[in-house]
């Protein structure tokens, strides 16, 4: 079968790869949608991964199963569904403590284009079907779908982390996809004062949607000092970084109250620590706690947020700026989020068969 | 001064009360906004607290400042503020295991019209002003600021026992001002699907504006039935009850699932026991968690769920269907309260002196 | 091969069964220990689970694994294996929320000798066998092994869902084999005061022994009289109920201060409804939570517990009163379960094969 | 009246201060027992809060009510009290949102030789009495009582943090004697093994007593290397801070699992950051939750606290190496503090007036 992959550092091309082999667990699925991800980005063109080849790319899409392993109960040939880019073990210890995503090691939820091929091929595999697949609700749109792959379900468990709560103040750093969803999940979650960081105009006019009260460019001066100026120097109640790099910790650190969080679902793909400034941090006693965390994934999950979909809380649609359609239009989508021309936020393919 | 106020069992009108006290933390205020309650009329025509006598009633209002006492730092004479219903003793035992409402007892922090008089009167007492008020923020409208006191808080008290979490599905019971909050703070929480169970037209309209997917009436068969058919037998993750009695527990009990709540924030008038039935609470180990709380009052919550209003998560205003003006027409405004006209959701009176 | 079984209402007796399939996922395992609840003692002769024939009883016990599905990767025929009494589905999406107990539906992880036959046979079944077992770790008194079946789970869960917090004052209601695990499960969640409600001499000491500061017994009057004088009137922060019936959330709920729980983890066999009292809830608005629920079951629960045996937490061979030898013994340690001789308050057989 | 204080960096000294002013929420007390803290060591030689002149020291301590002002309720003259070094400011929106100990700003619970003057002196003056005071529990040993000021509440607070549950296993770095009440804290909070890190054999000897069940030394090689071999390469739940520096973090963070915590109860005195490893922290997604936090404070707390002594959950006696009588005697613990005898842990101070 056809498969578009990272072929080495740098380098990405259609390649043939097997049919993938279906146990007893799972699903062999077609993509019908498939959104591309800053991810594979940093796979191909930052060694993110290091430097791996003939990795099938994509984590992000929605599926038809072509087969189903015998054991699966609840799913079968024909179904539409919805996949998410993390796919734990739920038998396992981790699951069990309730981290899935953490199941086979830290991060080992993640399989698509990390330990196993990704998406972006003519068939691509489901581990434990019954539980890592939900149905496609009826009308929805196929690419709002691919959405719930990781876009929706990062961001909000942004908000999840940082455990917002009635009236609070926050501050999203990044109104990149997953931070536009973490101003969305802010809301959703009861934020008073949400204040967006970020420049890109189409960016900042789905964060207003979305939820936004307040933007902030860096270009006006450090982050930290607007955020002091806005909140007449208490700071926020919390932070959910969702941009930058292990710096950002700093001002972010700096910015929310003591009894604050600060959240990050940001990949950081460089640097040997994460700044916590000491002083900033209470001298270690200011209960300013710090987490971030891959997001979850499961079938519970999927129904979860696709019933937020269904029931208006949320319009995942305003993110894709870009619709193709084919599986050849893989590439496109793929070298549009490498180089996020002025109007993009997200892509997607939509493939019929 | 004037105060309006319970004069003995189903009887009300005005006398003449002494201008209150103001310890040294305490404040005066002359109220410049007031709302009436249901539990008002459960106060005066259901004997709620006992026959009580010559009682000042109302715990709903917004007050400017005429006094303070020698330890108030933050607040000054001709300050215009919010006032919750609920004034805790901050300093408490209880205040400090979480539970400010209940300093001095049970309910012990609903002092207004209960240990107190109320604010139907020409000037009002506030204990521990710096703890319990709130600046009325500029340019908020006085009536919607007075749903500040209880309606809004309370509503959304219910939300944050039920835990509302991203996608749950939520059945509210009772859609008056509260049950209606109760739903605008379940969405504001994430909810996904919320059922609201009420028949009154000018209601339905709010609750669905509000967030409300499914409007539910007892008329048209149990609520239990109807909230198993339109979830395929499964149930809901979370009740709130809002309305209703001592049975209300039983098809609430019952609809939620395992590991759901059943947060309760309607004042129970009568009945030995809560009904909880055993079955359907999974002989005793369905892991229903049924919780019910008085809301909490403080001025961290008045400004934290005035900072929502301003940034426009929610609407109170849509809560209060009559205006009228003027101390004089407390009278109507309780009476309006008793006998619910149909167009009837939440009536206030502004006060200018 | 043989199984002892409830024949029907009130009878017991030897049956033969065949030997279980082992589905991929499962193991089937010879019990190398066993023990008799209460439980079994509710199904045979109280009709719990209705009029059963040919039922095999048992819940609790030790295997040694026979036979593993092809599927299975982390146990092998011949290891000895904890196995606890709920077995759930962990794909479910109840799994997923947290509730793999009620997988299936409201108690569905429930399996053994209510779903599907019990461990009182030459074999018995496991689902799931990977998520399911841990194994016995070595030196582990096989007894004590069995009590981490049921015992000391659902002891402990009563702690948990009570959330004790250090120097919380703590009741515990009912000092059978769970009880005491719930004095032993409060002690080693930080309570302070904890006071014991039961009579029979070998339970009170080893409740002493487990933790417990104070023995409260009904004979001296009302539990809520001798809890309100021990506490000056205050009540407790916390109630654990792991005995009595429905009628003892009465008192449970009158004795527990504002913010405290009331944690359920006693079979509630019959009456209609759990017993709220209206007012000592506090008219609905106490916050007073009242929870019950089915131990979680799982392999990092088994792992997580057993740890606490071996780092001497808790040493649940004070419960075992009761050693017999061979599977032939089986219809004893049911009949001194039933009978509850003075001195009895645990039995279990060890089985060697 | 005379007072124990830094008189400048390094140097310290008996001065002539002012009796304390006792506003109307507030008590004078005379110390009848002090002990003396690593922090008063920081304060005096290490310049941790800047070069302070005349500045009394000591935040532990117990006390006898000698004067109390016009507004205070439950204690009176001669009261014997518990203090805790922290005592915030009750009624602060800080306090009102859980985190007292941070009213009046990151910290500002902390006053006692830091806002204001400490309690080495014959009088120290105690604000909100009612609220920050507790009596001290009739038949408890005063170096205990002292031992409720800091010590016991401090390394309580780690375990809290770390949101210990049952058989998690927990890895203490430092056994001070704050260290060593964390120990004690995470056994009654539920953990398994609990591996301690330190070389004192005095202190060693009492974290065994306390609950340790492994002994670490930085002697025999890198903490994190020791930590792994014990666990089979799987590290630890959850770390508890009490002894270090800022790159204690980066041992910590590498051996606790996805989804466990780091709490952190050290002060730390010097360092820019933090040293949050890139890696071990999932490059930002493991869900390694990291958190420290000053000890609340709180007539409740030490009420509490004061319970799990008092039924034997904790014997904080076994801290105090060295007693003292007299007031004169705090140069001698203050200078025992600072040059750490070999068998030493906490020195305390009774004094007889």
């Amino acid at each position: 079968m056809r498969a578009y992959a990272m072929l080495g550092p740098d380098k990405t091309g259609w390649i043939e790869k097997d049919y993938p082999e279906c146990g007893p667990l799972d699903a062999i699925c077609r993509p019908i949608a498939l959104a591309s991800c800053t991810s594979d980005v940093h796979t191909v063109w930052e060694n993110a991964l290091g430097p791996r080849v003939d990795l099938t790319l994509g984590h992000e899409g929605v599926g038809e199963i072509v087969e189903v392993g015998e054991l699966v109960r609840d799913f079968k040939v024909g179904d539409k569904v919805l996949v998410a880019a993390i796919t734990p073990d739920w038998g396992s210890v981790a699951a069990q403590g309730g981290y899935a995503q953490h199941s086979g090691g830290m991060l080992g939820g993640w399989k698509y284009s990390n330990i196993k091929d990704g998406m972006f091929a003519e068939f691509f595999h489901v581990n434990e079907a019954d539980a890592n697949l939900a149905l496609v609700p009826e009308g929805m749109d196929l690419g709002v779908a691919a959405m719930l792959s990781d876009m929706l379900p990062t961001g909000f468990h942004g908000a999840e982390m940082a455990n917002v709560q009635f009236g609070d103040s926050v501050c999203v750093v990044g109104i990149g996809p997953v931070g536009l969803m973490a101003v969305r999940g802010a809301y959703l979650r009861g934020a008073g004062r949400i204040m967006a960081v970020g420049t890109r105009p189409n960016c900042v006019d789905v964060a207003q949607q979305y939820g936004a009260t307040d933007i902030i460019s860096y270009k006006e001066g450090p982050i930290f000092d607007q955020v002091m100026d806005m909140t007449g120097g208490e700071g926020v109640d919390k932070v959910i970084i969702a941009g930058g790099d292990v710096d950002t910790f700093e001002e972010a650190v700096n910015m929310v109250k003591p009894g604050g969080i600060v959240s990050n679902i940001n990949y950081l793909g460089s640097g040997d620590y994460i700044k916590i400034p000491r002083e900033g941090w209470g001298v270690g006693m200011g209960h300013k706690t710090v987490v971030g965390g891959l997001m979850p994934g499961g079938r519970r999950r999927l129904e979860k947020l696709a019933a937020m979909i269904l029931n208006s809380r949320v319009d995942p649609s305003l993110l894709i700026t870009h619709r193709r359609e084919g599986l050849d239009a893989l590439e496109e989508i793929l070298f549009l989020m490498r180089d996020k021309p002025a109007d993009l936020i997200k892509p997607v393919t939509i493939i019929e068969w």
